[in-house]
């Protein structure tokens, strides 16, 4: 592909690399020190791998002091650090450049603490999503944010992501469910934000890490929220003759102030491409799926099911099928968080995480529609339709180097849009690489100004993850 | 009062004051420029009424371009601005300094849209918290956040402060119901943080603007999430015999995974303070009520509430009464809400608002009892217990200077307690001049540093809201 511009390798990192990587191995274990070409090559992309560049070093710290004395050293000497949890980002965030060290967490996945009474785990930010909830899941509590990658994908990247899931509509994204962090900032000293506890004095610097890609400081520990699982949960398909129909349903459901824990959305394209995949029972008749996970006692579940139930049929829903064991809700689930994977099966694909408000979910899905076909390509949708945060899966042939740009401009075009109609670039995947120079459609120069002086205000240098998220030129008049 | 020490201000700004209030009578309707000593008097403090001080002069914008204007006048002639809501700030966080500006926003009370489609209401920052709920509740709907001081705060001062209130135990404080703001930066500067929708590209400044109290820029406008009220909701009494099993009880009930809505604390003390004034009904044979209100259809209700009473005589609950019409569960909550004023008829009081994990409560209910006793003083236990968020009001006579220093003293000791289990400082009432010594028992010196790169960043001339937050000493060498 060719959209994305990469800078020049600073010649003088470069030139440096022996003495650089000879200093490395004081400051780690050695084996956390990676620099042969063929070990190196394990950490040249990520799930964006259409681009890759082979990184200076990868260092893989198992304390958070050794990350201090990487980051001290790293600042002293001016050579970039990208930081990097699984390697699971869509938006390139975690693909090196020629002149930076990579900072891999992997190493740091211990479990440090588990208090049920105050609901909350302490864990090193190498340690997976998937896992947290395993931790807890025997006393009955989970961890909310569930993204589709979380049997592999870190807490520490689903920090500098902001990660969501399906689940999220009920219990909310990472900073809904985070209570405090140790983090490592670029100058090597060691800060901790939050607490065991909601809430804190001074400035919320928290929240503003979170979601931040990994450019203000590097996580080493995280507090998390741990909740009760309900009573019980049952997901629910409901098929429907068109996309309007199905969208206008999740706008009505939302208008009405009822939050299931998830309404996942599904086009035809997407139905066929996930059963295929999962043979998970989806409807093959219909233009639209929505499943609607609800939660509680089984009356609950029967009244908030009869309510969305009346509003599915009032938008013309033609099949409406309860979930009625644990293997068939394992299956719905399995083909729903498969979808990109079982994608990747049948066509290249980009991924597009733009969120627009759910009233305008019908308008988006018929625009996105006609953008995809004015560039001469079809689309799969399959997202998380209570939250807004849509997920087009623009499907092209990577070796069709025209299809390759008509499916970037595409990107671009759905993602202009959803800003348009009041939306976000970015539900949950990051800016990344992908989509810094969309920063421009979302905010003003005065806006991304002030976005630059707070990054300045954590590393005056940019060396963490140098390149990412903010528009290349206007960095330099930052 | 004595512990706060107030600095110096700036004489050659004094020396110009005619000249400054000529130049604002340029930039703001002559209406909105207040400048006699007796109409600045109403300015001169917030709700920590021992502390006061003149300002320079008042203005009162009525648009976002004239809060532009004037901030951008004192940002070059270096002028001090102290941004004022309703001045119900319990933490001094409103309180003028001599060579400062107030800017109020009360003249900025404007509803700019409601879209019940998307959940959402667009106010000017001067709007107080409890119209907000007036303008949407007739559809059914209602705004979150409750503090009990919501007929008069402004939602530009909940936002400053990330106010809370009873009922935000489910739903969440301000920063959880807050989509987006506009806001005008110290150099005149407009900017749009978050919008209609949730999350956002780039860095969550939004997040961090929450809680700023007033020192990262003046908020004009703001787009807030609205809530669909619940079918029924039904607030319980339960009086125990002792404040540990109170305690134990919210410990339990949270640690059981049950949220309720709200979940209020009031010891004996405060039970007799507010059956006197709001004739509530409550227990007076107890030394602890909760006061706790679940939600739902009546199903729903009558299940949840046979769970919480269930822990509640586990833990000694000796009574049980649900309300049973809407006149008495108004007259529950005005008891409530009314208990800082109500405290107020019958002793002075300094208010403390340190949070501590739910867990702790027991444990910290007791040492707070024992510290106050240690300083010879009294207190009053009213609290929003759910979310572990503690206000002890140490009562004292205010004629009596000696009373007046050791409330102080306890108060401090109480503060520097949550702090020490793992809770902080502030819940809700923010930081102001009152705490800002205090902050050293919650951050360190690296901590502290980041947030004033942080917040220079925002205003590097140190003009907003300069003297409060952080300690005086500090700050000169950050």
């Amino acid at each position: 592909m060719s959209k994305i511009r990469f800078t020049e390798p600073n010649r003088e990192i470069l030139a440096r690399r022996d003495s650089i990587i000879n200093d490395l191995t004081r400051l780690v274990d050695p084996a956390g020190l990676i620099t042969s070409t063929d070990e190196c090559r394990a950490y040249e992309t990520d799930a964006l791998t259409a681009y890759r560049k082979m990184p200076l070093a990868v260092v893989l710290p198992k304390t958070t002091e050794e990350v201090s004395a990487v980051l001290k050293y790293c600042h002293d000497t001016g050579v970039k650090v990208v930081p990097r949890g699984a390697g699971t980002s869509l938006a390139g965030g975690a693909i090196p450049s020629e002149d930076a060290v990579v900072l891999g967490l992997s190493k740091m996945n211990r479990v440090l603490a588990v208090n049920y009474d105050d609901r909350f785990i302490r864990v090193e930010a190498g340690v997976t999503n998937l896992s947290v909830t395993a931790v807890v899941a025997e006393n009955g509590f989970f961890y909310a944010p569930d993204p589709s990658s979380q049997l592999a994908c870190t807490i520490g990247g689903n920090i500098a992501n902001n990660s969501g899931g399906a689940h999220c509509l009920k219990y909310g994204v990472t900073t809904n469910n985070l209570l405090g962090v140790r983090m490592v900032l670029i100058d090597g000293s060691i800060i901790d934000l939050g607490g065991d506890y909601l809430d804190s004095a001074g400035l919320d610097l928290l929240g503003l890490v979170v979601g931040s890609e990994g450019q203000l400081g590097i996580v080493t520990e995280a507090t998390l929220r741990i909740l009760k699982s309900a009573e019980g949960a049952r997901p629910v398909l409901f098929g429907f003759p068109s996309c309007e129909g199905a969208g206008k349903a999740v706008a009505d459901v939302i208008a009405a102030g009822i939050i299931p824990v998830a309404i996942e959305y599904m086009d035809k394209a997407a139905i066929e491409i996930c059963e295929a995949f999962a043979k998970a029972g989806y409807p093959l008749d219909v233009e639209a799926l929505l499943i609607v996970e609800v939660e509680g006692s089984d009356a609950e579940m029967d009244a908030t099911l009869a309510d969305i139930t009346a509003i599915a049929r009032a938008n013309g829903a033609t099949t409406v099928r309860e979930s009625r064991s644990a293997i068939e809700t394992a299956a719905i689930w399995k083909g729903r968080k498969s979808a990109f994977g079982a994608t990747g099966r049948v066509a290249d694909y980009l991924c597009m995480d733009g969120t627009v408000p759910t009233g305008k979910l019908s308008y988006v899905l018929a625009e996105i529609s006609k953008i995809v076909q004015r560039h001469g390509l079809r689309v799969a949708n399959v997202f998380h339709a209570g939250d807004g945060n849509m997920h087009p899966l623009i499907l092209y042939n990577a070796n069709d180097p025209s299809q390759q740009s008509k499916a970037e401009a595409a990107g671009d075009d759905i993602l202009r849009l959803c800003v348009e109609v009041g939306g976000c670039l970015t539900g949950e995947h990051g800016v990344g690489i992908e989509k810094r120079d969309l920063m421009r459609c979302q905010f003003d120069d005065a806006d991304l100004a002030q976005q630059i002086r707070v990054r300045a205000a954590f590393d005056p240098r940019w060396l963490l993850n140098t390149d990412k998220v903010f528009p290349l030129d206007f960095r330099c008049q930052g």
